[in-house]
């Protein structure tokens, strides 16, 4: 059977027979008796396996390495130790596949840094169990959520040959033979006929879709040539982008705050196991920052007025808080300090935003939207779209965008358009918020960063 | 509200006033009355809205375009007419959206092929509501039905630095300016360093979380740069590949069995009025056809025994079965109808198998299996897994390949390895089966194949 299973009801199943196949995470051994720390993978909890000098064997089974596979038959009993409240009397050890005595992973603590070498054996430790198991759970609650309110999952194409948000620098994607060019590349040759790149977002095509099915929601990967090394930047990453129709900024900034509440509350709920670990190895308080997101009342302010805030503040910033221009990390973490909960920054400049947020009466500002969350910063950016075909034209000729390429998305307002509205999440910032772990390589099970592309 | 709500309790809304933001898909009019078939996306089912020349605004009303979008407000009432059970009375119409007359979407039928060159307009079809809302509720059912064991899902990389299968041709994935390129490519100023590619299967990354947490899948895009133009080749595409430690190639195929009958169950039963319509319109008896798979006894058989079926059947095939060789679709077709419903078909011959599977004591096949569908064809490919290294290794050196960029696949069987299975289901192929819709173009929101990249 699978510990899971057997955790879901472990009761029942004091005093039977049960039997086992998993790995050796430790294994100690004294003159009459072992004890192997046990685990299959299905469950966060391990369980201990007692076997004394009775059992067939016992001497092979005593020099079984950790690390290595192994089948267990014995009874579960109540345990008399204080250390765990269960565990299995062996009366049956069989090895499966053994593990060498140099095996990377030992039972000590291992610097994150090093982990991220042997990425591959990584997910057998207790850390990377608990955060790619709630990589997982948490995977399953955004589909569940949206699902259960009967959005529409798009999956947004990947490979794409407009760069339409410029978001950022991105990967070229090409079957020509670079290796032996002759001269210039000749895209019509090109697998598309034409040159092409990897999706920085699947936000337009979600507006198709909105406008179809009204309420829709993509989860996808995307991707980011920038050449950065920081601990929130990588190449490749996956994103939910949820647009919906007939929506503005305000039902949009309730269904950002109901889905978050929702995920956390679900993640808190499914990996309880995970969390208490995270708690208290990770991020002490861990579980009370999330349960007390689950509670909190969402602020709503406009951009001048934060920055009106930052300024009175008398804080001495690093960067002084101006108006009509980005704020820093540390002006976020003021504003989430000061109203001590999360924050809809709204109505954004839109020099700084992008060119399909609908424009306000002021001619300044955005119906954009940040949420800012105690501890993350930004974690999911939104806003109303421009649904004014002529307003949209004019600002993409001011910002010399060719409307050409982008005709099918300017046709979206001609062709029975309405108000609607999106946001995207970065999912690995969820999960860094989620688990505590700070550096995104740790949530991402094969992170590929700048020169960095293993297994 | 929403259509969709309001069908879930529509008889408790009988005679009660409700607000609805959606589309015209058509528009009659008469001299006193005007007859509108409205919907808001979130359902399958429309709502017919009749006003009459009493409402405000009746002649701008009746002009009112299709495709347009509208708020709409009214009584909803039963229908005396026979077509539909309800309708809405409609006191109160007002234009969001307009939409001119030169709309490419007519209230008449359109080719496929003309729909694939508006992919951003076919959503709004009846046809692509019910392909694409099928796609969003199978993805859906796959989710569930792995979380709800207890998998973890793994969001395998899709950027990689080696071509470990060999499935196919690659894209490349570049950040050197190739439009200058003096001389070769120097991989070392890449964006990785060293050259990289779009992943062709999540497996082998699916083997290293398998041997971490037991049960898992991916769900996630893959790619082939193969330049073929038939209805089953798309160059993106998403693929499940789950992955199960402890569970040999006998196992795996209940897991196969039991998951497709899972699927199809939920869809029948969440898509009820998709399924109606494709039946009716797209593949008559697809409803039948799949209700039948969901009882049906999946057939086992090796593949020898299937080529001495094929053999002594006296079928005049245009390919002549032979021992030893790959067979064609035909066959597969007269051994579904032979069987009369699902066959897994095992213990290939290992020259057409991948390197990584499980090798029989014959040295001749391999423990693979393809499941073939009545109607589909090969639906999913799997295998138990060769975990004995050495074996693993001797192959790798019979086939050519570098087994050190491989060293981590290796060490998967050095490191406490055991017997393990998985699969791989194309999630188009089994939309094409689920919907009847035989071109992969027309499963696929924004599909990517040869020298087309559009949206």
């Amino acid at each position: 059977m699978e510990l899971v299973n057997l955790y879901k009801d472990i009761d029942n199943f004091v005093d039977k027979e049960i039997e086992l196949n998993g790995w050796i995470r430790n294994h100690r051994k004294q003159k009459e008796f072992g004890f192997i720390d046990f685990s299959d993978g299905t469950s966060f909890k391990h369980i201990q396996v007692v076997y004394d000098n009775k059992i067939n064997d016992f001497d092979e089974i005593a020099t079984l390495h950790n690390g290595s596979s192994i089948h267990v038959k014995g009874i579960l009993i109540k345990s008399e130790g204080n250390k765990q409240d269960y565990e299995m009397k062996a009366n049956f050890i069989k090895l499966l596949g053994d593990c060498p005595e140099d095996y990377p992973l030992q039972p000590k603590k291992h610097s994150r840094e090093f982990l991220r070498e042997i990425a591959y054996l990584r997910p057998r430790t207790n850390l990377f169990q608990a955060v790619f198991r709630i990589r997982s759970v948490a995977a399953h609650a955004i589909h569940t959520y949206f699902q259960d309110r009967d959005y529409v999952y798009l999956h947004a194409p990947l490979i794409t040959a407009s760069d339409c948000e410029g978001a950022g620098e991105m990967f070229q994607v090409t079957t020509l033979d670079i290796d032996n060019l002759k001269g210039k590349p000749d895209y019509k040759e090109d697998f598309f006929g034409k040159k092409t790149t990897l999706t920085v977002s699947g936000q337009l095509q979600g507006e198709i879709f909105a406008m179809a099915f009204n309420k829709i929601y993509t989860f996808g990967p995307t991707f980011r040539a920038e050449n950065s090394n920081t601990k929130t930047h990588a190449s490749e990453f996956w994103m939910i982008e949820p647009e919906i129709a007939f929506c503005d900024l305000d039902n949009l900034m309730e269904i950002e705050e109901d889905m978050l509440k929702y995920v956390v509350k679900y993640v808190l709920d499914k990996a309880k196991d995970e969390i208490e670990f995270l708690d208290k190895f990770v991020e002490v308080g861990l579980k009370e920052k999330l349960e007390i997101l689950v509670d909190s009342n969402f602020t709503k302010i406009k951009f001048d007025e934060a920055i009106n805030l930052l300024i009175d503040s008398n804080e001495k910033f690093e960067y002084t808080p101006i108006h009509g221009e980005d704020i820093a990390k540390e002006h976020e973490k003021w504003l989430t300090n000061h109203f001590n909960g999360p924050v809809f920054l709204t109505d954004w400049p839109k020099e700084i935003k992008a060119f399909y947020m609908k424009q306000n009466d002021d001619s300044k500002t955005v119906r954009a939207v940040d949420l800012l969350v105690p501890g993350a910063g930004e974690l999911m950016g939104g806003s109303q779209r421009e649904e004014d075909y002529d307003k949209l034209i004019t600002r993409m000729d001011e910002l010399n965008m060719d409307s050409k390429d982008m005709e099918w998305y300017l046709n979206l307002r001609k062709y029975g358009g309405c108000i609607h509205s999106g946001f995207g999440m970065g999912f690995e910032r969820l999960l860094i918020y989620l688990t505590g772990v700070e550096n995104i390589r740790d949530v991402i099970p094969f992170p590929r960063t700048p020169k960095t592309c293993e297994f």
